[in-house]
């Protein structure tokens, strides 16, 4: 399949079309969104969507939220449209009646989006575009209506079947482990040796979803141990000079740290695929590999704790434990959701609570957020699917049975 | 980049999922159907569009039809709750009113394809099912419609921006270029040394767009011949004696092929983007090349004359010159849009009518379709991007000064 | 490790030094290459290097032995200087005596060809000039002496330990593929249908060595089948309409065509680490293989009983078979190795006479060499070192015990 | 050319050959070697190849040294044969007699060497044995004569025909680029940081030699910096906060370090090759660069002043720069060739002396080696042939006019 490869490698190459210069291409940013939106030419547009990119990088905060203002007014859907096309469609269902109640029910934002992304790296354009948008459009109605066509895009743009799974290691490119560097959110990584130590040994592996039209851009990373037995500390994990195991030995994959890359593509879930991909690329490699497991934050439990007036601080080693215990099992946000948003993520991909570990974390941050403790949380092959049916349609939270014995014996001391 | 590159060489090459089966897996496929646009899990859906697909091959035409008219019929909007959630939106427009509109004014059928797509390999399933929609659906109202969802789908997922441009050459996989062979429409190719002759020679080049999830399946090519001057015969180009010259010593490319390859692709346009990167490509490499030129077919020039009641065998060659100047200057259909299919890509790309040959295609079909005739459409770097305007703005069609002095000696004998 | 893949793909793509050019680089072809033995500068040397190569191939068959013969004289060894320095050498060896010993017994045209392998491309063309060696030098004492040399440099370029093991499949490059055609010695390919049935079914594979200085061009390269038990005929094996099995319900993979591809590689054995290499692989990718075979031709049977006075076509079915079974074990010739090169070299590997099919191969060319018998070489895993080592040290020919009994009904009609 | 590089990626890909185990792979080092030399069984062969490599890397030096004076005794020429065969050769030049002869006058470990070589990584690890008998055989006759043998094999295996030249960028695997931070010889790299610096800005350049079997080991690498105009001190190329230039704007290319990587390949020269093939790919992809100049260290200056009795430290800057022009013109050692040996280098290659610079280089090496001064050896396109050429046949040394005239002024103080 090396054709693709390299087929592939030449999808930024291009030479950039020489066939005349547009005269439309200097103008005010918004001026340029309407031409690009109109224009008939395959040139006209590119050179429009060059401009287009290089202005924008150019704005200040204000300037790009009057920006997507005037996306969001001008370039929305007509409501009359809308009604009359439906009318028509309703009364005489036909190609030509439904093609037109289409037009009218998507804003012509959503074809200006498309038409940038003609221009060689406007993908990644338009994700950071995203990013913005949603950092300035928090709490302005308009602008997080306007997003959701954004999102719509990368939806479809970023549909599973066009990701990329690809293993990351010591033999990667220095400018994409740099990028790992950088995205790492779980526990950082604080120099070149540090990531050394995470991606070159045989039982240390990272694996990462890329898009054809970003490939100098990771979406999301997970980080894998390779472990005789369930891991119960990152200490333990990350240490310096820890002993190597030989990957065929090995019967655990302890999965240490996911990270989202790109502010601009929150929202549309990969880390579900990830994970079970993952799992099922090292099944294959390594036959003797068993367990499947996290060895997760519990990011919110401090927060909660303060919420209860309870002083995660005071509590001894056993209270601590029964105390996240209760709160994985009980603590509810949104209703009926599990108020720990990685408890959230892992059950609802159809994991279970496998086991509490105290002093798991004792980084200024894992002290900080949950008192230092861990919790792993474990993809059980046979029955990770009914547990996801079951999570999702009954927020029934699976557990092993000790877990649920801790969070009986919930009794702070405040 | 060839990080790219590996990183793109598997991305079929997906270790299947192992986490569990899914029941649900095993139904009629219209159940299935409903069945993966409500799932929630990634294993499952995943399950099911493999058995859809496998189901989807298995059936022949009627059962496709009644496939088709189950999308059309029950995953099709519902006008009143698009009409409920537009006024509610126009009341109280913000992100929850405006995702509600989203979701109503989008068929479920939308969603389905969407999901299909994360199926390895399902790109290419779902660019045949719309070529079997094309070829079943037509004249039926009811999927006429339906086809604009997949199109609107493709127009997103086949964004230029997603697109590879590739050479093909004699260095390409034989999986490659036998697909060339089975999609030249122009000029057949009618053995291997026949694709030899245009694939090998240091003066004849193919270029393909391919898509990174079909990366076994060209979109659409080009074929493309380097000379002294302008060829004024398919005969020239496809001798198997001639002489080949050296690439650096020419100063014209003639394209003499467009085929698109992919029928369930139809109406999403490439082949604008193809002539022109193409183009910039050649220059760059040839700083020599100053002539970008087609040497197309005219093939609805038989048809025309037939309607006109003209017998094309009975022109002498000056009449066939002056019949086919005046047919591509003034015939039209559609109201005001060339008649000829090729003339009109070509001039809507911003190209002119240069120069007209008799006995330039003495095929069996050329002879047929045009009497011999070939035409040069020029492709002229300065004007291109103007006169595309032009055309597209008041159909104006620019020509080499003697093709309408030739348009006016219009004849025929009757 | 596609760094690797990427660096090596310029391997060939050198932008030539533009450094000057050589005065020298316009003489006749004998004075350059002595001018390249002694020139220091390494753009003089490559433009030596590329005019004697434009110009070698120029030259007719009698100035090719010319200039053999001016290298055989003129750049030989000089005996005297070889006594002197070994003389020195013996009674004061150390690095200056070894140095200079060395240097005189090696011919200059060592140095000659190791310069002359500077140039792009310059390994294939030395391959080349051996292959018009061979060809030309035959009977000839001093040219054939002259080969040692290259072929000494050849051993040790194509050492094992360069050479890389790859599969040739539908998707390879046409250029690879139409080698592979030119190439295939035992069973010929017919078209490119024939090729494209051994090349693309899931159950046939074909592999080859190559040379990374030589891409373009296989230097051996086997093809087999995977089979459900041992196939007895190669009819049924090349069979257009045959029911293409799933590979991993093979039990047997059959070696049924071995090629070596370069004549200028004579004597340069690939053949028997190919055959290992590619045992090893499929065992590995296909757990389920249990027997690893070939079905081989007996070329020189008819040869043989002609020379014995025994008519081939006169003998049954059963005569025949003892015929061969005799003629395998018991036919020898260089004093004690099997008359038959076939039987010489899988012997020589290891493996042992397994079964003896009669109807086999039922071409002209099969009827003609053996009556159409064709025998099957056994690559048992536990005994194949054992049977080596037997073979060489005791010329031990191993074999199944109905081969001997058939041997011993050896009784042909006169 | 893609095929090249997939196929060349599998080039330490191999699966071991699981044909039986060699019992003769477990025994003392040099009994193994006695027995890979006879034996006739690939499979033995590796198996005891791969024994010796592991035993050999856990060798003292001690036991090295013992192991190459086994090497340099019992598998060496034996003279009396090379008298016997090269006095029958002399009688009867034939090919029997001319392999006789050949076989006896190339002692054993050759082919010894060459066997070894079939395993896997053989080839680097050959490399690292050279290394350590350099280091270890150092005023040793003997092993320095053995070493002769493997830089004769070297010779031929590293032959410029086979090696492949790379940009080296920060788009590069990481594990390569630690290796440049390691190998770094002239001006060190002291963090990722510096080393992104010299990688990544468009104005700088980083090229390698690399040999296919040793696909993760630089061979030789020189750093370049696109400039406008000479640069005269190192710390302009090096400096932190130093403006990126447009590389078509660039007019001068500054190779300003070249570094050997592997001291087990001593003595055979890649650099000539590396910085003409540098200078040629990087004049065609910048067509604006019409200077190649070095900024190249003096490292002995201090060293041959002391040997002068004069005092480096005491002298003035005119003093220093009159100094160092006549120490690079007229100090000489081995009789005709210049002291120092960077000169040496670029003299030889045929560059030029084309400029000094005080204060160029303010390290502490710097200061140390030549009292900060650096100079430029120019590469001139259209004199560097012949300039190569006078160098190697009168020791002519070019250099630009006031170089001589500050050479006259050499009146150091004492």
């Amino acid at each position: 399949m090396s054709f693709l490869g390299e087929l592939l490698s030449t999808l930024f190459d291009r030479t950039p079309l020489s066939f005349g210069l547009s005269s439309k291409a200097d103008q005010p940013i918004d001026a340029m969104m309407e031409a690009l939106v109109k224009t008939n030419g395959e040139t006209a547009g590119l050179a429009l969507s060059r401009s287009i990119l290089t202005q924008y990088d150019g704005l200040d905060d204000n300037a790009k939220i009057a920006l997507f203002e005037h996306l969001a007014e001008k370039m929305n859907i007509n409501p009359e449209d809308v009604e009359t096309s439906l009318k028509n469609y309703n009364q005489n269902p036909n190609k030509k009646t439904y093609q037109a109640f289409m037009q009218a029910a998507e804003p012509r934002r959503q074809e200006l989006f498309r038409r940038l992304n003609h221009a060689p790296g406007a993908t990644a354009f338009l994700v950071r575009m995203r990013a913005d948008l949603l950092r300035l459009g928090r709490g302005k109605p308009q602008l997080e209506a306007l997003d959701l066509d954004l999102k719509h895009l990368f939806v479809s743009w970023f549909n599973r079947g066009f990701l990329v799974l690809r293993r990351v290691s010591w033999q990667s490119p220095a400018h994409i482990l740099e990028k790992i560097i950088a995205y790492e959110a779980v526990h950082a990584i604080d120099s070149w040796d540090d990531l050394r130590r995470r991606m070159e040994p045989e039982d240390r592996r990272c694996f990462a979803f890329f898009h054809p039209s970003m490939p100098d851009e990771p979406l999301i990373f997970v980080e894998v141990a390779l472990t005789h037995g369930i891991a119960n500390s990152i200490q333990v994990i990350l240490a310096e000079n820890r002993e190597v195991i030989a990957g065929d030995t090995a019967d655990t994959a302890v999965f240490y740290s996911i990270s989202n890359c790109q502010a601009g593509l929150a929202g549309i879930s990969f880390g579900n695929s990830l994970i079970k991909q993952v799992a099922a690329d090292l099944a294959q490699e390594w036959p003797g590999l068993k367990t499947f497991v996290t060895l997760s934050p519990i990011p919110k439990l401090a927060a909660w704790s303060k919420d209860m007036g309870i002083d995660l601080a005071a509590q001894n080693p056993d209270q601590l434990k029964s105390m996240a215990a209760h709160y994985l099992l009980n603590a509810k946000s949104h209703g009926q959701w599990p108020y720990d948003p990685v408890a959230r993520f892992h059950l609802g991909n159809g994991a279970m609570i496998h086991a509490l570990h105290g002093d798991a974390d004792l980084s200024e941050k894992g002290i900080a957020q949950s008192g230092g403790m861990m919790v792993n949380y474990l993809y059980d092959l046979k029955s990770v699917e009914s547990n996801q049916d079951k999570f999702a349609e009954e927020q029934v939270i699976k557990s092993a049975s000790d877990i649920s014995t801790w969070a009986e014996k919930f009794a702070p001391s405040i």
